[in-house]
């Protein structure tokens, strides 16, 4: 496994070349786009790295599972449905238009920004800080004796060029689709995106949402999980989510920080990482990293 | 399990009150509303009935799976997806709009009507009489022994009152997304909707589908049985399919004659029959049979 | 004249009851939907009144002809439609679709709510105080001696309902069509909607702005009074200005508090108030009334 | 007025050099992008002349106007608009988005391609050849003396290439806002398309629209000139209406082919020729041409 991991990023990272960094966002735009890693995490905790694997990134989507694990933990998930869709979308991840098209007035589904917004809205606390910890509280869980940081410079970028996400988070509340302080909401939005992670903690992380035993002891009860990893399925990589399902076939959450999140049921955590992007914002390098591991060892669910 | 699907049936058949026959096609419109059918095919050909199972309808667009499966085979996945998206869209399974607004000149995915209309332009043959022998014998291949029949009324009815997927076409072929003689595609593809079988030969299909071996005399070779489960997957139940992967989760295909093929890779096949339909186009009893069903049986694949 | 404006009233009075005072702003849906008003001022200043032409309402969208003014004073026509476009819409007032669609990155036209808020951004000064205070002077120097008030209930109401307002400015933003602080932008864009007027004000301001004169003491110089006019006409009535054009066939501008504001050039100034609304947000017996006048005087431009 | 017209084509010659002739007709792309002519013809009947004006070229869209006349005729105003709306629509004019989002079911306005259809498809006649002849007929009258022809080439070069319109007619006919053969009701529209005339005819033809007279010798009634002439201002240059009013100010309808018909009511008629487009589909320098004739002789209307 390790010498398959070597030989991708070996083999993949002159593709990232043909990426570019995100440069919406200041303090992202300063990563440097050739860095490349791979982790594979098995469910009997095996642990494979390539590359730039000590690298640190902050999660920026990839954070958008987890929350959704902590809504869903903290309302049930008819409470949560009742306010965000289950359907996929053909669109960009930070579009409105279906905020005035969709049949019902709520955002289409958890991981494109609208839904993401909505569904942070929903994690309990008295804070935005509170929230957070609890947030960075199942995560360590997720990956305990990993370094779960936070990446203050991020944040603060975020927050201060986060316009497009000010906008739908507006629009939201108009429609009724999340209520309360709509800064704190973005606050609570923009932190969870700017927690920082390495590569081998995001497959561990991974490797936890794999697992798919009913044990009382894990900290996201098992119908969750499944909740989790079918809209990863879906919606996770953003408008390239149905083309990833075709060529790569697991559930995955990609960040524009070019972090990617790969989930194999029953078997595998993956960690990627390479910040160079393609046009839809997924790691360009590391998609096609995904789609040859997949080839390989046949990582097809379907 | 025979007994599970008997006490499916029961326990649902109220809900088709719940729903409408399709009247778009006015043929379609003379069903039953009441008529609910359940049929599992297991990988080892045991075969379990419940309810109507003996009535016939036509495939509608449970037959966009198998013009896909021709046209990989006649064409190969790179032109095939040259031509046609891979991503799920939100949109009603009749919209144009993504059609102006989509990044590229292509229909979104091959389940919705452009990209059906699309994928079956690329089946090979002289005639559209040709090609639809063509696609009949596969799908033959895949219930051998089944009666394949075909409902000229049906037929008739769609090409009288197929207005709306005229407008598709004609689009497509400005786009350059398809080429050659409109209505003749739009003649085979009305004709693939009226392939007439039963819930025996729907489920006996699919559970030809549903096998994983990579057997040389497998009618579909084993790649293109995975794409064609995957699309089913992120977009096989018009705009419910994010809700039906998450209530469901294995990959179906839905017709608006009330028909439901569903696959197990590895395990089942499935065939519904109920002809009531939710707004959205989908049997309202028929989904929420197998969403018990899977809940029963642990059906999710993710 | 006189006689013309009482026939009309009486005779439309009852089609208030086909309408709805706007309820999305709570101090608006407290007007009594009954109240109707005209007054038709001449540019020889004879004043002709009819119905509840004392009552006092907000100006609403009706601020926005008086705010365009300014910003073009303040700028020049090239700077104002560097940022802004000039193309009608069929899209309701409210909408963001085009932000998205539209082949520029800059709102469709100044008369829809996302143009209006980047013109009223334009509007020079150090403070929202102060820019209110400039559009208020020249609101004055249009109808010297009127009483133009300021609703400070209707202000607060609508700065705290003004999510989808807050969403169009925060989206703006982002594609750098206003720049700035959004709330204090949004607080001037609430306040100019506050101003409040009756209707012989409303009729005075009209008329102004229908004198064709190049007299260097007008308020506005005569080119900028033109665009104004011209934008009132293909964009004045929401998305029902088409209709209006074709009706009642002069420039106009309606507002959500049952305003319209009527120009004909070098004739009349018209100022209506209705609050009973349309599903398309403009007075429903205020519309009828200038449609009859219009047949009456002939007051086609076209 | 001669001088001035003979130093506007000296002045935008060269800006034809910005544009492209028309090239998804293949017969338009044959045209001499070079060519430049201007027209003005007085209502007391005395016309003006410069450029290529005896270069002949088929009205296209241009036509538009004339087919409302003729249905404003044979059906009154209440049939056409419970058929076709009246709101202008910032989209490109062969756009099929507002068919689904619009809040009626008919096209948008009778000068966009969905509703130009709508617009013929309601010409009284027995065939296709039958409605052809009444309209250039009615043309004939509009123009007398003038030598009204018909581009074969042309009309058949649309015929078969027209399957934009063709999507748009299906799509029109499955909401039922038109009826009947859907081939019959567009032959009728290319043909109508590919009316041929010189920019003296077209001159002459405006200027009978520009008319105000209530004769009843006149061949379009006063009430249909005025709705024909509002729908020119409001929708008459495709996705630039706006712009044009507000630099032009007059009502005015353009064609692919490069025609531009202009109607300055009570005053002028005016043609232009100029197969240069500019990318929404306007001659790039007839429409320069004319803002700065507008701004010579004041013509703006608002």
């Amino acid at each position: 496994m390790k010498d398959l991991l070597n030989i991708l990023v070996e083999k993949y990272r002159p593709l990232t070349l043909n990426g570019r960094v995100a440069n919406y966002i200041p303090e992202l735009s300063k990563m440097n786009p050739a860095s490349l890693a791979i982790v594979v995490s098995d469910v009997a905790s095996n642990t494979f790295s390539a590359g730039d694997y000590s690298m640190r990134f902050t999660l920026q989507s990839a954070s958008k599972p987890f929350a959704l694990a902590l809504a869903l933990m903290d309302n049930g998930a008819d409470v949560v449905f009742d306010r965000i869709g289950m359907e996929p979308t053909g669109d960009s991840f930070n579009s409105l238009m279906k905020l005035e098209t969709f049949t019902s007035l709520k955002p289409v589904n958890p991981l494109v920004n609208a839904g993401a917004i909505a569904t942070t809205s929903l994690i309990n606390g008295g804070s935005p800080e509170e929230k957070l910890d609890r947030l960075v509280a199942l995560i360590r869980q997720l990956a305990p004796g990993c370094n779960i940081g936070f990446n203050r410079d991020v944040y603060l970028s975020e927050k201060q060029t986060g316009d497009r996400n000010r906008a739908i988070a507006y629009f939201l509340r108009d429609i009724k689709a999340i209520s309360g302080a709509v800064e704190e909401n973005l606050d609570l939005y923009f932190r969870q995106c700017s927690i920082e992670v390495d590569c081998i903690t995001l497959a561990t992380m991974a490797k936890t949402i794999a697992m798919d035993c009913d044990d009382a002891n894990h900290p996201i009860p098992r119908q969750y999980r499944r909740i989790i990893r079918t809209f990863m399925f879906t919606c996770g990589m953003y408008n390239a989510s149905g083309e990833f399902a075709i060529n790569v076939g697991f559930p995955a959450k990609s960040g524009v920080s070019g972090a990617i999140l790969g989930v194999v049921p029953k078997r595998y955590g993956l960690g990627v990482f390479g910040p160079a992007l393609d046009h839809k914002g997924n790691s360009v390098a590391g998609v096609a990293m995904l789609a040859e591991l997949s080839r390989e060892l046949d990582l097809y669910l379907l």
